[in-house]
């Protein structure tokens, strides 16, 4: 792993794939298994950066697709890139815009030189090249960056999934080729649709690349969970234990604790931000039961959304005045709402990593030493 | 005034009526002159308690009318009143709903009894009566409260603008003897249209009404400021000198400064908060000069919205920045805009206040003793 780039891997779960971690950026550290909130076009919507820091988040994720178009790569590289646009001083990871111009569905060509696609905002035409993307992510300067892949909905055929993952491996060559910045990390990206075995192959061709983490793409794409387990534990049994393990685009309170315990290091999702914009937040420290802030009973809650919980939200409001807020439509009821709901995603991975070295302590075991990545990218 | 409220004049200025005072309530001193920022609906809209304490504001503002309809007085009693429900430690004033009312125009029928009108929200019949609205704002538990009153436009005659003068006076009696807390401070309240003789007769009478504290109504619904200026500087000669007038309704940056120096201790007015919503923001230290922030060259400005501005908006992001976050429809960007316009306000009233007392200093003048109001309500 280049320089300033180190993964310490401090404790492994005996029982599960679960590991504690920290992954050192040139933003500081990030504990994991860490969930990383969405910060579309640089901002976690409604959110400073002090708000999303008290969550426990030390890494969020902007997005180069939604940037590219809004307000432009020179745009942000003038404002002092990423890092001083959102004025948020951890670590900051991009995608490559890959998984957006998947889901434009007939709006876009895959060749194998790269990707054709309309803009969402006005329908003009656009072109990603391995190339191009890396070009925009090191003029957004984010610490983590990630390859253009192509990405294969849940129905795609055997023939299409495999056709798909190796595009997505002969760019990452290119994309490793096309960089220029030597302070940002570039992690592969692992595809295989749900097939175990190309997942293992992919798996097992991602740990020759010598890259310094890799990011899982291609689940929580409509599949069901029973169907994304095994084979997102296959992918995972292939990767390199001493590097860090991204699962994109996942992040329900469930998932993120089981899938931490297979052995994933690193989560993003939209999800726990857009459930707050509908004024929905999760309500229970154990399932993912939801409250429904739009609900005129929920007027009348005195206590917190969560008992317990530590957020800003729950330690400053009753339930009934961030549902007021919400019914009447002020964004400080959204904001409220996010704070909370990305506080659950950060707390239970925290319980779950200081669970574990806790009980490392405590059994008096050594632990794997830390290890330090071997390879440079 | 009645305890636990007292106002202190500290210095009055020898060249103009400017006065800087300090205005105890049961949630802590106001110093002033101060603006007051408006939270419609037990929010400043996107704002947390915290982002406006750091604006300066020590008072804010909460509408009887809005909080009447939604959540209703009972849900926001239960929610610990204003206070618990808002999360503000600070001081709150509440409206009679007097100007929303008026603000409905055809939909309202004013009696000698009160005001029959339609709910904005869904057209059903409503009745405020001067108890009634006592009563309401006794339940929402503000500071600071204001008594029904009838409002004329800025078009109404003579008579039209005497006779609700009149109405009002009778309903402040009415008002006066429903109230059952005595921890809140009851205002009278001064109309009399553009006419400086109903205004002077107005002030004459509010002098005797032995109130803690004088709302001036009626301004800032259309007029020039030319005409404005003459009938409230008619209506704060009569009124004593020992208790704070409140401007209701007022709020740009030329204005506070202006009214301020004819003797006006409190402001209050969307207008802040309105512009910001819409991307506009003062930039300049002396006038009302303002950035339009949906402008597409406003990405390009690296430095602060208004160089000097100690707001939390400026300190933190280029208005590059915060133009590229309103320009993606970011609640955040809506947020930071009212930020900044609410410091603004507070700031040019801070350096009056500051200027006149340190000026007094200098002089070596004692100034005027504290002023305790002799009157209780």
């Amino acid at each position: 792993m280049p320089a300033p780039f180190a993964f310490e891997v401090l404790a492994e779960d005996p029982h599960s794939r679960l590991r504690a971690g920290i992954l050192h950026t040139p933003h500081g550290p990030i504990p994991t298994p860490a969930f990383m909130p969405v910060g579309t076009l640089a901002t976690v919507k409604s959110l400073t950066p002090g708000d999303v820091w008290n969550t426990g988040a030390r890494c969020v994720l902007a997005n180069t697709y939604h940037l590219a178009l809004r307000p432009g790569p020179e745009t942000v590289r003038c404002l002092g890139g990423l890092h001083g646009m959102m004025r948020w001083d951890g670590a900051i990871l991009t995608d490559s815009g890959g998984f957006q111009v998947f889901s434009l569905g007939h709006q876009r060509t895959v060749d194998d030189d790269g990707v054709t696609f309309q803009s969402h905002l006005d329908g003009h035409a656009l072109r990603f090249t391995p190339e191009s993307v890396v070009q925009l992510e090191e003029a957004l300067g984010a610490d983590l960056i990630m390859p253009l892949d192509e990405c294969v909905p849940a129905t795609a055929t055997r023939a299409e999934a495999e056709a798909a993952l190796e595009r997505t491996q002969r760019w990452w060559e290119r994309s490793r080729r096309a960089r220029r910045r030597e302070d940002q990390a570039l992690f592969h990206l692992v595809q295989g649709g749900l097939f175990v075995d190309l997942r293992r192959a992919a798996g097992r061709f991602a740990a020759t690349t010598g890259a310094p983490g890799f990011a899982i793409g291609g689940f929580s794409i409509g599949e069901e969970r029973h169907v994304a387990a095994p084979v997102l534990a296959a992918t995972l049994a292939e990767l390199p234990r001493d590097r860090p393990r991204y699962l994109m685009g996942v992040g329900t309170p469930v998932e993120v604790v089981a899938y931490a315990r297979l052995g994933v290091d690193l989560f993003d999702c939209v999800l726990p931000t857009r459930l707050a914009r509908n004024g929905a937040v999760w309500a229970d420290r154990h399932t993912e039961g939801r409250l429904n802030l739009r609900k005129r009973a929920t007027l009348e809650l005195q206590g917190p959304l969560l008992e317990g919980c530590p957020c800003q939200t729950c330690e400053g409001w009753p339930a009934g005045a961030v549902a007021a807020f919400f019914q009447a439509g002020d964004p400080l009821g959204y904001r409220l709402a996010s704070i909370h709901n990305l506080t659950v995603l950060a707390e239970r991975l925290e319980r779950l990593r200081s669970g574990l070295l806790a009980s490392r302590l405590k059994a008096g075991i050594a632990g794997s030493q830390p290890l330090e990545a071997s390879a440079a990218c």
